[in-house]
């Protein structure tokens, strides 16, 4: 259960000049949507957002953005992939901040269908991933987490924090009123995200290679889009439970 | 080059009581948005929708759709998957017509994220497939097409015109003024289709399977989202080459 001072977001890592936050979660689950969470990133009074949401979320998502840092001081806003969730809600962020947006250089040609965006404001990651950076000195690394599930997708590593955002990555399903801030045993947290992964995500090829990138990262936290963070124990249980798990066109048979 | 009168769509397939209608393209190409095509299919007066689009399209749809059949007699929305330049008009089309919405149970939960949209009015696909019926006799089967590029993901097969809706599988990127409404000779079509299919298709364990399940149907004509409509030699040349093309995660190495 998430307590009720942790709706409004929780504070991840703090140095004094930089932290990364959770940006909280909605009061009561809406029946049949699937619930999300963002996360804000500030480095010496600049900020990055990560898969802000959907047109839903936005007014939710602004105010708890504008509990930490004022919205024109966002400069970047990063999209793991191109689903509703994520980024739909692209033509309001864009026009209530200057921000450029970052996303793979596979969904740019996409994200104008979503209504009116200044496609100059968009900006492509390529394939093998690059650095992002943020106001003078923050450097992010965007981790290649191509069918995971989109073929175009990105994982971002903050390396102050040493948190990486994994977008749908170790996502869980939550039953109402079992949503926790933190993995806290990976053997029980296992049935909440089993069904996802082996369903969404394309093949073990890739599972174990995002794995083993993530590895070398040597991340204290891995923080999903969707359900609780990971760290300690179960950081590495997750990691490899998914660098063995059998999934996607692994698995097409079922589906086919 | 697409004619003049043919902007404003073309009837592929037409009986006296059942039509399968292409509905146009944009007069302009908008720079840096990918181009789409919509569908309808119209049977004894009532009708179905295939991939309406994205809201910046909306309003060229509607303009479509109303010269061929009041907005009112649409009782069925196909999405073939989530992406934006799919369905994120989904708001606004079970705005204005009573219409159902059938998309894979993978996505159910995420539509929402649009906007305001009825949960009630959107049907799941299970991923087998399923038969969708559409007014009082016909009955069109929902193909599995997962993993190309979403994992949930269907095509659509009409009976009657012996269509095959195919999504984004088959979509052609062409230059300007280099669109046709048919593919004239595949062996110059691949040029336009090898870049998108190779990167955004998660396997050849999928489109293997979707192929040879095409195949069962013996379409005449197969109609994709963006691109041009293949029929005769060029339908076959298209699934002989798609069967035994390498893609997505068995070309991981090229990404990661």
């Amino acid at each position: 259960m998430i307590r009720e001072e942790e709706v409004n977001g929780r504070v991840l890592y703090e140095n004094g000049t930089h932290s990364f936050i959770w940006l909280g979660t909605e009061g009561k689950y809406r029946k049949g949507v699937i619930q999300t969470m963002q996360y804000l990133i500030i480095d010496n009074g600049r900020g990055i957002l990560l898969d802000p949401g959907g047109v839903h979320l936005f007014s939710r998502v602004v105010a708890s953005v504008s509990r930490y840092i004022s919205i024109d001081k966002i400069d970047a806003i990063f999209f793991s992939h191109q689903d509703p969730d994520v980024s739909s809600g692209i033509a309001l962020w864009l026009g209530i901040t200057q921000a450029k947006v970052y996303i793979s250089e596979l969904w740019l040609r996409f994200l104008p269908h979503f209504g009116i965006v200044d496609s100059t404001r968009v900006l492509p990651i390529p394939d093998r991933g690059s650095k992002l950076k943020v106001g003078p000195s923050l450097e992010l690394t965007c981790v290649p987490a191509h069918f995971m599930h989109s073929p175009g997708q990105f994982s971002l590593y903050d390396p102050v924090s040493r948190i990486l955002f994994s977008g749908d990555i170790g996502a869980a399903v939550f039953e109402e009123g079992e949503e926790t801030v933190f993995v806290e045993d990976f053997a029980r947290h296992k049935a909440s995200i089993s069904g996802f992964h082996e369903r969404y995500m394309a093949s073990n090829a890739v599972t174990r290679r995002w794995c083993d990138a993530v590895r070398r990262l040597k991340p204290d936290m891995i923080a999903p889009q969707h359900g609780a963070v990971y760290r300690g124990q179960a950081l590495a249980d997750f990691l490899d439970w998914l660098s063995a798990l059998r999934c996607g066109v692994d698995l097409a048979d079922q589906y086919f």
